[in-house]
């Protein structure tokens, strides 16, 4: 990393060198290029190194592209497109919580308020609004468009953990009845998927993925 | 990874168990996980690493969203960011062409339209042509939407070098006179931008980011 100091003195000359909107907009943009240097437990398929939340984004981004027709009729896929791209920039300051641990969680909201508060200000105010707004409604998981954005990040680690033979689940010790339990809001968005998901995770138990659990 | 022939068993499970249309869209998702290992000569702006594509896919994305006011009436965003999300999937097959790489960029177009073909060839046959159309769009920058989007993939490297204090120049041996050149079309895209970025380049100068280069 540079020194803060000339970091300052480069916004600075931003600062001088345009108006101060497009400056505020740039410090957001370099900002939030810590995303890539957040890591969550996934690993990417090649088991090389652990899936960081920027590249996470992006393929949720992909999967809603692709997968647009899976979505209901309300769903508006370029909202929820721009939703998956913004869905994870609080965990700049907030870290990733694992899907799993339920102690992190206890506190996860206010961590990520806080964050939201600090990030999303760094914006000129109607955009920084606008952002928050879409987070706001992917978090409260209630409109069609943001049900139809969890599917995508709930299906893409349930992918990576089927294609790399079960390693996070391995690694944390997770099992199908946990998993199953977290799918559930897939059928939310489509029965199709969903469907496929519980069987891709049936079969995972008997190539010994991961442990079947309690009964449910 | 895991063995190919466990990755083949579990296709043909998901082709088994849903449509030959979801399985070929599943095969994409998780074949582009790839683009997460395709690395860049650009570091990102923490040092740490090089940025791969798939991150950088995501910074672009985000960039076009929150700069959207300078882009020309004529552009339409949501699909530059469609086109941002897709523009170097190709680099999966073809790797990543350095911008001042001279030499590489005579088999560039080849290597390019070759991974293309394999890669969104992939998917259902008109998803596959709708995608292929935004990449060529892309790649042919002549549409407004097109040149914006360049616009977005010009300014962020620009920016990790300036923010870097210019450590992609500097290990590449790349003088200020070349980055104008390359700079050059951020005009078609915003006046604004362009400035700005000639600014920040002459102070780049200045503090030895990078050399001057040969007088224009």
């Amino acid at each position: 990393m540079i020194p803060q100091t000339t970091r300052d003195e480069l916004f600075d000359l931003i600062g001088s060198l345009t108006s101060d909107r497009l400056s505020a907009q740039l410090r957001f943009v370099v900002e939030i290029d810590r995303l890539k240097t957040i890591l969550r437990r996934t690993p990417i398929i090649d088991l090389s190194r652990r899936e960081n939340d920027a590249e996470h984004s992006w393929h949720l981004a992909m999967m809603a592209m692709l997968l647009r027709e899976f979505a209901s009729p309300g769903v508006d896929v370029d909202k929820a497109l721009r939703m998956l791209l913004v869905h994870d920039i609080v965990e700049i300051d907030a870290g990733d919580t694992f899907l799993y641990d339920e102690t992190g969680q206890e506190d996860q909201d206010e961590r990520e308020q806080r964050a939201a508060d600090r990030l999303f200000g760094m914006l000129p105010a109607e955009q920084g609004t606008d952002l928050r707004a879409l987070w706001d409604e992917f978090e409260a998981h209630e409109s069609e468009t943001a049900r139809f954005a969890r599917t995508m990040d709930r299906l893409q680690p349930f992918l990576h953990n089927i294609f790399t033979g079960g390693a996070m689940w391995r690694e944390h010790g997770v099992n199908a009845a946990q998993v199953r339990k977290r799918m559930a809001v897939i059928a939310d968005g489509s029965s199709q998927l969903h469907q496929l998901v519980l069987g891709l995770l049936d079969e995972a138990v008997r190539r010994e993925f991961l442990p079947a659990g309690p009964a449910a």
